[in-house]
């Protein structure tokens, strides 16, 4: 991997932990944060698929906030106006997993990038939040392609913008299917396999997997 | 919807209870039955959306026998080859839901087909093995556009073979999110909610609402 000219990172379960919200969920839902966060999360996945299979792209936060909608309406719970606004507020206050201020920091000299299914509105105060601007440096979204990840039309925002080819990028994200995608686009691939999940079987190897970011700085 | 000129019905969910699979699932791995049937369900459809959006489409049962590997390495069964084909045999040997038979029947005389992920090789057994050939008139499948539902191009096929117009079909499916798909599309939808699910938060309202297929005769 001699070629690689720009890190490039998954944001949400890869820098930030989407399930910082489980603090505020269980606040307004007592005891049932966990839950509502897990279902809240994997619809917001399913919702990114469904709608660019569909031809009915929306930005990222209101593919989140539908998703928020779906989970308290299958777990009964009552969504005001005022809680939705509070928990998609908590989306631009996602905390990074432990080492990751260090890790973009021991990279100081490499370009390092994060390209994201979400939309500039709530991406850009995360990063601000968590003091990041000045180690991060660019931030690229698939809402210039109008299409979620793994559409590989996707993935070419990342050529467009930063000038490079498939190979001179080395992409890093915690989610097996964006890894798998990233890999079938033509990728260098970093799994980060935090919480031993299990690969996705959809033929395409990840070429390292890591346990966390700091794996990364071996490469 | 005086217009109707064919009732089309979704196979997996909608005509077939997938999780008849259960039973040898616990058969094979004592109580395990029901979350192996659980997540391999809910992995079979993410790959069918995720290869369909890497363009990487392979036939449903092949896209089924991974969802299997996949949930057993995460739930660490160990399944060997000949309990992977049994399990696969069993795809063929699913029951109808118990009004299935009896609504088709009296729909004699309508139009009524099946449109389905499901490719030829486990489709075809499926119906032959609940006696249902010849309450069937034709059995569709998303294996002649290369590419899942909800993509509208899958759909397309519905067209393509019954020479009918889109608002001349009425779409049936117990999937929230293929009756949503169906009605992006432009058909006349019918959603039966079997369990009361959550209908998907996609923009897109079914017609009608039933609770199971009796419903569908009232139209």
């Amino acid at each position: 991997m001699a070629t690689i000219k720009a890190f490039v990172f998954d944001a949400y379960g890869t820098l930030f932990n989407v399930h910082s919200v489980i603090e505020l969920c269980n606040r307004l839902f007592p005891g049932q944060g966990e839950e509502l966060s897990e279902i809240w999360r994997s619809k917001q996945l399913e919702y990114t698929w469904l709608r660019s299979l569909m031809g009915r792209y929306v930005h990222f936060g209101k593919v989140t906030e539908d998703a928020l909608v779906f989970a308290c309406k299958h777990l009964e719970l009552t969504l005001d106006e005022s809680m939705k606004e509070r928990l998609m507020e908590e989306y631009k206050k996602l905390r990074t997993f432990p080492e990751v201020p260090e890790v973009l920091k021991l990279l100081n000299g490499k370009k390092r990038v994060i390209f994201s299914n979400g939309s500039p509105d709530i991406l850009k105060p995360v990063v601000h939040f968590n003091g990041l601007d000045d180690h991060i440096d660019d931030i690229l979204t698939v809402d210039d392609a109008k299409v979620y990840k793994p559409d590989p039309k996707s993935y070419t925002v990342v050529l467009e913008k930063l000038h490079v080819k498939r190979e001179e990028v080395l992409f890093i994200s915690s989610n097996p299917w964006d890894a798998a995608g990233a890999k079938s686009f033509g990728f260098h691939v970093a799994w980060v396999n935090r919480n031993n999940k299990t690969m996705d079987e959809l033929n395409q190897s990840p070429d390292i997997i890591v346990s966390d970011l700091y794996g990364v700085l071996q490469i």
